[in-house]
C-alpha cells in the first residue's frame, strides 16, 4: 500500500485515519478489517462519519445476513464519535514523545501484513527505536504472571544472551516472565520492545512505570490501542497475535495449563512461524503449558540462546536456498532474519547501499532527502537501502535521522 | 525357529548350544550372529569344538576377508573353550534358581528378533515372572547414575504410576535413574526387570545385592551373559540394546550429554521404538541429555505415566488399524501392546482361547500338555493361547506352571 502525501504533524492521510478507527473501533475487529481490504481507510472514516458505509446503500448488492454484521458494526463505532480526537490532536499526541506508524509507513514491521485483515489499524510508538527494522531481528520472549524464580531467571538469562548476540527481545510487559525477558535485555544493552494491551502512554501494570520508562528509553513501548486506552481482558488476547506475528520466532518461558502465553503460542503457531518452549521441572505446574506444547504442538524444545539462534538462522528459514535469499531485505515477509555470524561486511553490500551508509553521519542524523542528495540516489532506493542497512546493524535511527551504529 | 526336543534339564538342544556359545563368544559378536543366521546353533558349537569353521574349510568359497574374520573369532573363542561347561553343568546352573531361555522357546520375547543378528544368544532368568509375556506391556526406564534428587523423584513416581495400570518396569539394576525406577514398581507391587550386564547371580553394583533379590522375587533379572561372569565397560553398551528392544517403548528420565542412557535411547530410535525423555530443569546438567533427545532426535517430551501410556497405546502403534491388529497375539513384534482400557473382556476371546482359559487352575498350576488335554486343543494352539491370554492379563505362569490371574 503507498502512502498518500502526508498531512497534520506530518502524518500521512491513511495513517491518520486509520488512527481515527483505532479510536472507534476495537482493534481485531473482523469487520473493520474486512472493510480495510477493500476500502481506503479514509473512505471508511468518513462513511462512518456520514453513518452510512461503503457498500450498504440500497441496491448496492451483499448479501443481508453481510449488511446486518455491517450495520451493527457501525452502531457500535458510531456510539465513540463524539470522544473521536481532531486529526490535529491524534498528531498533538504523537508530538509529545509518542508516534503514530501505519502501513505502508518505512517503519511499519512488514511480519505484521502475514495477519491478513487481522493486522492491526496502526501502531502507536513511545522510544527511539526504529520498530520495523527493530523487528527483523526479534523474538518474543513470553509467559506466565505468576512465574517461579527458575522462569525468571531462565528468561533473563536467555533475554541477555540474545540481546548481547544482536536480538530484539519482544514481549508484553507484564509481571513474571514478561517482565524477566525486558529486564535481561536491558541488561544486556539490547533493544527490548514491550507491546501493550493499553495506550503507551498508561503504565499498566502500574508496578512497572519505571520498567516502562527504561524500556522507552533504550527501546519500544508499542500498542494498536490509542494513548489514554485502558487495558481489557478481550486486549490482551487480541494484542498478543500482534507479539507472536511481528518477531522472528516466539518462545515460551513458563506457561500454566491455562497461561495467556499459550495463546500467543498458538497465534505463532498458526502463522507457521517458530515456536519453541523452555522445559522445566515436570512437579512445575508454571512448565506444564511448555511441555504440553513440546508435545502436542511440536514446539521446539530450547534450553538456551544458542538454540533459539539456531533455529531462526537463515539455513532454517524456509527459503534459505532460495536464489538471492541470503542478502534480500530482511523486511521480505517469509524469509529469516540473518544468524549472527552471516553479518555481511561493509565490503559486501551492493553500491547503492555502500553509497548511502557513505552520506550517513556517525554523530546527530540525516533525514531521508538529505541522504537522497548526498548519496546521488533516488528516494525509493534509500529507503530500501535504509532498511537493508538497519537491518544489518549498520545504522539505527536517532531522534535527529539516521545515523551510523558501532558494530559490536 | 522351531525348538529341537528337550535334552538335559528340560532345555532344548537349541538353547543349551546357544547358552554354550554365549560362554565362548562375547553376546553381540557380529561373526557369531551372522554364523546363527545361517547355521543351527549345535553345527556352529561343534565346529568351534573341532576347530574348523562351517564355511571355512578349504575350497568352500567365500571372501578372503570374511574367511579372515572367521579365523580370527574362531580363535577369540577357542580360547576360551577349556572353561566351558559341560551341557549337565549349564543345566544345573539351571535348576539352582536360574533358568535359560532361547529363541523359539515359549518364554523369548519375541520382540527381541527385531534386533536381527545382533540377538541375544541366549538369555538367563532369575525370578518367578514370565519373561515373553511381561515384554509385552513393558516399559524400559533408564537414566544417570548420578541422578539428582529430581531425577529420582520422577523416575520413582513413573514407575510406581505405570506399575499400578499393569506395566512392566525395565531397567539396567544401576545405581541412580535405574534404581529408582526399580524401587518405584516394586512398591507398587508391580513386576520390574533388571536387565544385567553381568551373571544374574553376580550383584553389582554391590550395594544393590538387596535390591536385585526384591526383583528376583517379584519379577527377573535377565542376563546374556552366562552365571558367574563379571561386568565390563562395554558390556553395558551390548546389554543396553536389549533394554531397548525387548520394551515396548523407552523413556530417559535423566541423562547427561555423555550419560549411557543415551545409548539406549540411540536403540530405541534405531529401533523404530517409540523414545520418551523427560524435561527438567534448564540449568541442569542431568537434563541436558533428555532435552537435546527432545530437540534433535524427536523424542517425546512425557512428564507423566498418562502421557507414555498414550504414547504407547494400541492407536498410537503402527498397525493400529491394521485387520486384526487389535486382538492379535501381543507377541507380534510390530504389533503395540494394548492399552489399559482396551483390554478384552472373556467374553471378547475367540473360542479356543475361553477352552484353554477354562481350562486353567486357580491355584498351582498347570502344564501345556495338561491343558491341551484338558481344553481339547493340540499343542501349538495351547501355546499360541497362552501366549493370547498372558498378554492380555488372565492368567500367569507360577512355578508349578499355568495359573488364572486376578485382574486388578
Amino acid at each position: 500500500m503507498s502512502q498518500a502525501p502526508p498531512r497534520a504533524g506530518g502524518l500521512g492521510e491513511h495513517t491518520l485515519a486509520r488512527a481515527a478507527l483505532a479510536y472507534l473501533a476495537e482493534p481485531g475487529d473482523p469487520v473493520l478489517g474486512a472493510l480495510l481490504g477493500i476500502y481506503e481507510p479514509a473512505e471508511v472514516l468518513a462513511a462512518i462519519k456520514a453513518d452510512m458505509l461503503p457498500g450498504t446503500g440500497p441496491g448496492c448488492g451483499g448479501s443481508p445476513a453481510s449488511r446486518k454484521a455491517l450495520e451493527r458494526a457501525l452502531g457500535r463505532w458510531r456510539v465513540r464519535l463524539p470522544a473521536l480526537p481532531s486529526d490535529e490532536d491524534i498528531a498533538g499526541a504523537c508530538r509529545e514523545g509518542i508516534r503514530l506508524v501505519g502501513p505502508g509507513d518505512p517503519e511499519w514491521p512488514s511480519r505484521l501484513d502475514r495477519l491478513g485483515q487481522a493486522r492491526p489499524y496502526a501502531l502507536w510508538l513511545r522510544g527511539n527505536a526504529d520498530l520495523g527494522f527493530s523487528c527483523q531481528r526479534s523474538v518474543s520472549v513470553v509467559g506466565s504472571r505468576a512465574a517461579t524464580g527458575y522462569g525468571t531467571h531462565v528468561a533473563g538469562e536467555l533475554a541477555a544472551d540474545l540481546g548481547e548476540r544482536g536480538w530484539v527481545i519482544v514481549s508484553g510487559g507484564a509481571y513474571g516472565i514478561d517482565a524477566a525477558a525486558h529486564r535481561g535485555a536491558l541488561a544486556a544493552e539490547a533493544i527490548t520492545i514491550a507491546v501493550l494491551a493499553c495506550g503507551v502512554d498508561y503504565p499498566y501494570p502500574a508496578g512497572h512505570a519505571e520498567l516502562f520508562s527504561a524500556i522507552a528509553a533504550q527501546g519500544l513501548i508499542v500498542s494498536e490501542w490509542p494513548p489514554g486506552r485502558r487495558p481489557a481482558r478481550m486486549r490482551f488476547l487480541i494484542r498478543n497475535r500482534t507479539i507472536a506475528a511481528m518477531t522472528s520466532g516466539t518462545v515460551i518461558v513458563e506457561a500454566g495449563e491455562r497461561s495467556g502465553a499459550l495463546n500467543t503460542a498458538r497465534h505463532a503457531a498458526d502463522l507457521g512461524q517458530p515456536l519453541m518452549a523452555v522445559p522445566g521441572p515436570v512437579t512445575s505446574a508454571q512448565s506444564a503449558g511448555c511441555h504440553r506444547i513440546i508435545r502436542e504442538w511440536n514446539a521446539s524444545c530450547v534450553t538456551r540462546a544458542a538454540d533459539i539462534i539456531e533455529l531462526l538462522s537463515p539455513l532454517n528459514a524456509p527459503d534459505a536456498l532460495a536464489p538471492g535469499g541470503g542478502l534480500e531485505p530482511a523486511s521480505s515477509p517469509v524469509s529469516g532474519p540473518p544468524g549472527p555470524d552471516s553479518l555481511p561486511s561493509r565490503d559486501d553490500l551492493d553500491p547503492n547501499s555502500a553509497r548511502v551508509l557513505d552520506a550517513l553521519p556517525t554523530r546527530g542524523g540525516a533525514g531521508t532527502s538529505t541522504i537522497a542528495v548526498d548519496a546521488g540516489v533516488d528516494l525509493d532506493t534509500v529507503l530500501r537501502c535504509l532498511g537493508r542497512l538497519a537491518g544489518y546493524g549498520f545504522i539505527e535511527r536517532g531522534d535527529s535521522g539516521w545515523r551510523l551504529r558501532k558494530r559490536g
